[in-house]
């Protein structure tokens, strides 16, 4: 078990000060739990409490003794009450704040409004650009987290060479594949920031199943198990010739990478394998683009142009109807971070130190889906590194 | 895999109608995953539109087909942008309303704010009392649906008694325990509606690891693997005469069902095994007590105070200083449903149809947690009948 660095900590909030100088907020209340992980070390639950200037307050309603431990931070603080803020607040000489930012994006009504509440006359405005500006930039110890993650799916990716087989259902697949991660220490979780945005290992599912689509922003769906929860690996049952995608996110001590390959038991037709060879086309096209400076759309733009021109203009990224406007997608504590290589995303530019997951797949209705993903990172003085490691070939069986 | 009938759909919504109409709301916009499967029969990316009279109309932005094929509604609608409301409602000729109500617990700001401007000048109040109200009363098609749940759920427990051995980590019987689940169709997610409450599964922990308390709303937390996600499983080993706890959330068709059993590999000791037989006092004391029209509140006080009576008053439902304020809690599509049997909740009375945990647990720091959860229906004709099935003895391997 990894406890976040002090000296981490203190260089994550320095820069988020220096945003918030810039823009004019007095303070930052951080509360949800990915955040949280990130400024503090733990979610013990609580808020964090950050100045534009001076010594963040991590203020702890439960588990006090346990946030001591496992946060770095100088300034850990019981407190009972929302109420409490102000004085706690005065007793580090802290002036009430009149900009203040809270996660917008994320925080329930209600709950913001009993936020609100102690600090009455303050403006409010939404922190979440800031905190992730600051998230989307990755240290050598958050590198190091994801490679660990990188090696974890490779196993899961190995595993399902040893167990795929005719007649199986996705369901069981998924199953021994997810049992595995799990050894290998994954947490469980996989957190998405975005609203009921619900997330289970990922989407292992074959043939036609694979090209099913469904309510998530992500390119491929899934029948799943039940209207519940309609999305992964439902009970068709793997047959010859035919793509199995193992869509994995590993994760290592809070830390997620995101790896899509496909598998087949046999030949798959020739239509899908051109098309996966089109897929690792449009991967080596971003390769050759993303760089300092380069911006998010532009990348997207072009990766599109080109999947175009291969014929896939109602098929890339999802069924036609139900595409999904990014090929790619940061990814760190959340499956959804910046930068996202999407429709529109003009303003941000790539910036050394951004990890995204990249994923140009094809749906093919009635027949299945087939593409690859990997996690790169963009490294400070070697350009772009891929940190997932699995064989890129299709795995014919 | 079950599609939720229409007849289903059409009396919770008629049921949610009536609260509608006695608290003066013109409509309710459900928008949340859990609600939205509850009253659509699906999760289908959109905005179900409940009037106070009338069909309710399921707005689908994604995936309209699917929406179509697994939910039983009449009206169901694509549409692209909320600016597009008002036209719909134009078209079914409803007029736009005057008191909204939505789910403003769960509701991100940001989302609320886009919503609430759909319709100026309307005045919006909290849903959420409304729709858990409808909720917590259970119809048999739910019943049966939690009755496979315990089945499930019973199976990993069977499973428990035959991998536990020393020197397995609590994260090996937790990973053997999920693969359990999974084969048997659990799908993977476990809903809590609070915000930050993360679940996986549930809690899986061994001895001094059961007496670590967490962040999380509930009596035993667990170290957890790591800070990202402390809670349940770490790598503890299991040792000789220390109490293994498999709390354990039994899913089926997007329905939960929570059990916790003790097992041991030996003898436990005498002061733990005590209070296990002295919860399991409470647990018959709690069924004594429910029945139609009782506050929720008073079976609260009155298994507190046998628990106090019997020595309890530091350690019950969590270490001093980390105690939960609650024994019970409804489940259903989620695992933090109404009736809560806690503090203080007077005003609302035990019904037929309900559905609750009952989890009277200890923690002995140090030593280990020790206790027992079940799964309870409030019936209409029969009182009260236990769904979960597993064997209640303290299994000593």
């Amino acid at each position: 078990m990894r406890i976040t660095p002090k000296e981490e900590l203190e260089h994550r909030i320095s820069r988020l000060q220096a945003l918030m100088a810039k823009e004019g907020l007095d303070a930052v209340l951080v509360l949800q739990n990915a955040d949280l992980f990130y400024f503090t070390g733990t979610i013990q639950s609580g808020c964090l409490y950050v100045p534009v200037a001076g010594e963040a307050l991590y203020l702890v309603r439960k588990e006090f003794g346990r946030a001591r431990m496992e946060s770095g931070l100088r300034e850990v603080v019981p407190f009972a009450s929302m109420r409490d803020i102000p004085g706690v607040l005065a007793d580090y000489g802290y002036p009430l704040p009149v900009r203040v930012g809270m996660e917008l994006d994320v925080l329930p009504v209600n709950l913001f409004e009993r936020y609100r509440a102690v600090f009455p006359g303050a403006g409010v405005c939404d922190a979440t650009p800031l905190i992730r500006q600051v998230r989307m930039i990755k240290s050598k110890y958050e590198i190091h987290l994801l490679q660990d993650a990188a090696v974890q799916v490779d196993r899961v990716n190995r595993r399902a060479r040893e167990v795929i087989r005719e007649g199986m259902t996705d369901l069981e697949l998924a199953a021994e594949l997810e049992f595995t991660a799990r050894k290998e220490g994954h947490q469980g979780l996989v957190r998405m920031r975005m609203f009921n945005a619900e997330l289970f290992y990922a989407h292992v599912f074959s043939g036609a199943d694979s090209a099913v689509p469904a309510y998530v922003d992500t390119p491929l769906g899934g029948v799943g198990l039940n209207p519940s929860f309609g999305q992964g690996a439902g009970l068709k049952r793997i047959e010859r010739n035919e793509p199995i995608i193992v869509d994995f996110a590993g994760c290592v001590d809070g830390y997620l990478v995101d790896q899509t390959r496909v598998f087949s038991l046999g030949r798959i037709s020739g239509r899908l394998d051109k098309a996966y060879h089109d897929m690792l086309r449009i991967q080596e096209r971003m390769i050759e683009l993303v760089a300092p400076g380069v911006p998010w759309g532009s990348v997207y733009d072009a990766c599109l142009s080109l999947a175009v021109e291969l014929g896939y203009a109602d098929n890339f990224m999802g069924n036609k109807g139900a595409q999904v406007s990014f090929i790619g997608h940061g990814v760190g504590i959340e499956i959804d971070e910046y930068p996202f290589i999407a429709s529109s995303f003009n303003e941000m530019a790539f910036e050394p130190g951004m990890v995204f997951a990249f994923e140009p797949k094809v749906v093919i209705p009635g027949e299945g889906a087939i593409g690859i993903e990997n996690t790169f990172y963009l490294s400070h003085f070697e350009g772009l590194k891929q940190l997932t490691c699995s064989d890129q070939d299709l795995t014919v069986l």
